[in-house]
């Protein structure tokens, strides 16, 4: 039950990635952890143990009440130039400078920044879509945090009897950025919870004595843009489990904070 | 027979990531074609419409001759000053920079340059693990070629029946590159054959009627990054096969050069 069955041996080594759905809108102060945790136990039944949990951030933001009526939003003169410059709402523009602690690239209207939480992306992450009319959303003020809190609500329901040190499922919260150089938009790991993102394979050597190459993979950011295959971006399947993904052994827990490249090793200031 | 099986109903939608084994080292003039396609009937018993077959470039490199015996090669004083600087391989630095179209950063050590495929990587690709002693792999010189090649000898196999317009099944090609302020590697598309390494959700409508914001999805991308969760990067295991990606209704087969940004769209040259 819930193995792949194929007619080879790939069948114990094989991983899925299972759509969660029937979660509904969620609105500021919703209880999105008991929703998450329901519509899992409808969808896919249960959590087994070395399941990864991936989340959309944007109900983890909405549930958060990180949402921004720009009625309320007085834009700056800076703001207002700058939209009316390129066709765009001063009072996003005005949201998205409050959300960028610093601007790496602002070109025709679009604006790459560094948030808060250090990551870079368009628009700080302030984003219009899926928000509501004249609304916008902005990405959760600490999202391992969130990843943590949807972590024990979920760990609690399914391994009510797991104990400290063991670590039965991750928690994964995305967001889809785009990438200098490369086209289109791919789902990244912006909190994390009960797992590594990084598989660090240095000092291991390949059959012939030779240690392995840049040789630390980012499995939170490639799990997230696993898990972005059954949600699709229109698709309304705001969560999905990932199963059967074999951890780098005796990795410890990390954060959605060990993706961002630390300052001393950043070559694109 | 390979469904995944569920308790709810996330059962025919989920994705499958199934790992190949079987295939062994892999030498200049091989038959790779022949090679992948005996170990997918090994492994998973056989390919089905919609599958989309993942390869890790290196063993392509390898099939067709992009390996360099670094005792070949007379490096240039530019290269042999740099080695000497930051301590690396004076000829396989004069390899990276021949295989360089441009340098994107020089920094204590690192290289980043952009390919002759347009690609921006480390090392402009050259790699010299799991290439031998005293060897460096280069990428494939034309990774979409190496890709239609790949699969028309799996549809030739799997799919005999299979019409000029039927596209059964994909093939990617994979390296792993870095990205500017994310830390760790990830798996991403170098070559494309059968599929749109785009889903293009533009002009699609959020519940509210609002247009959905930078929605092109870069799913050759994700397809790559969700292959290395069964690969690892020592496993030795380059082949994956992700089975139940639905794909977006129309879309027309693309190529790895779908996902490199156009040079009027670059923000980052």
């Amino acid at each position: 039950m819930g193995d792949v069955q194929t007619t080879g041996r790939a069948e114990w080594e094989s991983v899925s990635i299972l759509p969660v759905d029937g979660i509904g809108n969620v609105a500021p102060g919703d209880p999105l952890e008991q929703m998450i945790s329901d519509a899992i136990a409808e969808s896919v039944g249960e959590l087994r143990w070395g399941d990864v949990v991936v989340v959309t951030h944007k109900i983890v933001s909405k549930a958060e009440g990180r949402l921004v009526d720009l009625g309320t939003v007085e834009p700056s003169a800076f703001a207002q130039d700058y939209a009316a410059t390129w066709a765009k709402d001063p009072r996003q523009v005005e949201m998205v400078l409050r959300e960028a602690k610093r601007i790496i690239r602002m070109h025709r209207g679009i604006i790459i920044a560094e948030t808060e939480h250090g990551f870079v992306c368009a628009n700080a992450g302030v984003d219009a879509s899926n928000a509501g009319p004249d609304m916008v959303c902005l990405l959760p003020r600490n999202p391992d945090e969130s990843a943590t809190r949807i972590l024990g609500a979920l760990q609690g329901r399914f391994f009510p009897d797991a104990e400290g040190e063991d670590r039965p499922i991750g928690v994964i919260i995305t967001d889809s950025f785009g990438r200098p150089w490369r086209n289109g938009i791919v789902n990244v790991a912006i909190g994390i919870a009960g797992i590594s993102p990084l598989a660090d394979y240095r000092g291991q050597l390949d059959p012939d004595g030779y240690e392995l190459r840049a040789s630390i993979l980012a499995v939170g950011d490639e799990l997230a843009a696993a898990a972005e295959l059954v949600m699709h971006k229109v698709a309304k399947r705001p969560v999905a489990v990932i199963r059967g993904y074999e951890r780098q052994p005796g990795s410890p827990s990390g954060t959605g904070q060990d993706l961002v490249m630390p300052e001393e090793r950043n070559l694109f200031p």
